[in-house]
């Protein structure tokens, strides 16, 4: 039997909402919740597999409703119904025309309280529902549905994986024709392609592709800024796969460079690598941090790492565990943690170097897989 | 003097914020608010220049605070420091490390009360506001700060024209080349890629190719699914243009349609008709919707017609004045408005035509040059 044949015969992966809600709903009893209010769509999608675009606020592309008693209840307009039962096979499909709050009213759901998610509710949305159901029918929910995405399933795990895949084999491709005259935006498109034409259905997030002075602005916007002969480029890009996001950074340099430039590389290159070794289970986010910054900072460059040092990646490209300064997360087995020195000297340029990594049960695992360090004249060892 | 060269001699164009900061402030005296909290990245952007992704929330790409007295403040994270500087000249940077309340704290501003926009502002950043400085000094402003881009100016007209036309150009690329047997995905890469090659940012909001049975769905996902040889494509496209939308759907019919196809087809571009007619300054939006939607009603698809006749576009691709059963906008000269009506009919397919119209003070311009109708069987007259 052909790999093909056997995969053929599995037939379509199972539903994981199932699951995921059983966890739910015994977090739920737990916190005295009777009734979720499903906002984010990162949340959204991960409960119910309903994968409506968030253009635009909740009302548009719609809600999940998630009671104890075992209700689900996705409501969406009338654009999404149909996407939505092809996608969300767990949940009821509710479809409003003038509103949220107004459909709530009409089915006279009994719904308890209904929890809410305070980071994602508005102070506006909030009133249009209690003016109709009135205030004591809602409460924010006292934990993060975040929380549930932070461990992810060998599933998930597989989908990130490929869209690591993808990011670097279309860096690679751009590492084989990148040369100076090449713009900014030119290289962006490149990879952007090259992501769709690997299978991906698009960058995870806005590509940077920071050249010269440029690249000491951690989140430069391509331009159509020629790239110099002796300049580095530093290239932060991700491929997002069924959802699922990459985040990767490498500084090209491929040239003889100045003493600045191999100086900034090599301290950003030894801060990852101390920040890799320090990553494992049971870690704080801030004590992680404080390796990488440490050492930058020991080597005079302490002010020119003004960004935290990583961050989880899953259905969102920036969610928890954060590796930054103040983060009290702990690092457990199955996260996913982005590490990403960098050093910006304003008008002169820069250097970020960005590695995914999982944790795993004695440390960690980088799941990228091609070099770090795309150099001809810096010893990779 | 060559045309160049006059443009050359004119340098770049006039900081547009400080008219429209002088503008808010007006407003701000009438109702007397002291100092306005703009978190959302459409008016940020319109009111500072700033341009920053709306990545993630308000506390990682950065708020304005704009005061009675005078007082431009652009509050940002490290990263977005130096482009804040360079973008929006009008605005002191205030660069913060914890978070806007703890930096609010800090500076100790002298603000009154602040006034923020309650659409955006989160049940859990208000509460963050709260415990820091207090609930007394937050009150939402009592005046939605998106009514002040409903009418456009000439210099953003110009960016939506060349978001038009680039979008117009890409489209016509792909007609004269999609045949049965290209995927969705594969047409709306070419798309996208042609946005980007003739100059745009990239696609205005997520492309719609919908063929055949996907048709049906007004919001659809672009697929492998191959176009089949009988059946119509949905396309709903928009380039964007130094920050500025463009928006429009035309239907492929590039074959002999069937009487169901045909007869769909005709009440659309009817109904479409007719709406344009009645489009004009000081006529309410559901006033619009009606006339489409009951001629479409009248010929026997009233059901089948599942979402409202137009939106405005502008640096939002949504924005007002909506066009719906339940609009009460007016319609205003220099307001922007598409009307697109569609007939979906579950399992089987779907028509969707949608023009970008500009509100004059007699009636409208359809902003559109290109064909509205790509088929070989319908006369277009």
């Amino acid at each position: 039997m052909t790999p093909t044949a056997e995969r053929k015969k599995k037939g379509p992966a199972p539903d994981p909402c199932p699951e995921r809600l059983a966890r739910l709903r015994e977090r739920m009893e737990e916190g005295g919740v009777s009734a979720v209010l499903v906002q984010s769509p990162e949340n959204r999608r991960y409960f119910s597999g309903f994968k409506a675009p968030d253009l635009m606020l909740t009302e548009s592309s719609g809600c999940l409703i998630i009671t104890l008693k075992g209700q689900n209840l996705l409501l969406t307009d009338p654009r999404y119904a149909e996407a939505a039962k092809a996608e969300a096979p767990a949940f009821e499909i509710l479809v409003y025309r003038s509103g949220v709050p107004e459909l709530l009213k009409k089915e006279g759901l009994d719904l308890g309280e209904l929890s809410y998610e305070p980071r994602m509710m508005t102070v506006d949305f909030l009133g249009r529902l209690f003016a109709v159901l009135g205030k004591n029918a809602f409460k924010p929910l006292p934990f993060n549905l975040g929380d549930f995405r932070v461990v992810k399933s060998p599933e998930e795990l597989a989908l990130v994986r490929r869209a690591v895949d993808i990011t670097e084999k279309a860096l690679d491709r751009l590492w084989n024709e990148l040369e100076p005259g090449y713009s900014e935006n030119a290289a962006s498109l490149f990879l952007e392609n090259n992501f769709r034409l690997l299978g991906a259905e698009g960058p995870a997030f806005p590509s940077i592709v920071a050249s010269g002075r440029n690249a000491a602005l951690p989140h430069a916007e391509p331009s159509n800024k020629k790239i110099g002969k002796n300049e580095m480029v530093v290239i932060d890009i991700g491929s997002r796969y069924k959802g699922y996001c990459s985040d990767m950074t490498r500084t090209f340099m491929p040239f003889k460079p100045a003493d600045w430039q191999k100086r900034i590389y090599a301290v950003v290159k030894e801060a990852q690598r101390r920040a890799l070794e320090a990553l494992g289970p049971g870690k704080k986010g801030s004590e992680v941090d404080a390796v990488a910054r440490s050492y930058i900072a020991s080597e005079g460059y302490g002010e020119y790492f003004n960004h935290s040092l990583g961050h989880g990646v899953g259905l969102l490209v920036h969610e928890e565990p954060r590796l930054s300064t103040s983060s009290q997360d702990e690092l457990k087995p199955g996260s996913l943690v982005t590490v990403e020195p960098g050093i910006y000297l304003p008008g002169k340029g820069g250097v970020r170097l960005e590695q995914l990594c999982l944790i795993t049960e004695k440390g960690r695992e980088v799941l990228n897989k091609n070099r770090l360090y795309y150099d001809y004249h810096l010893d990779a060892a």
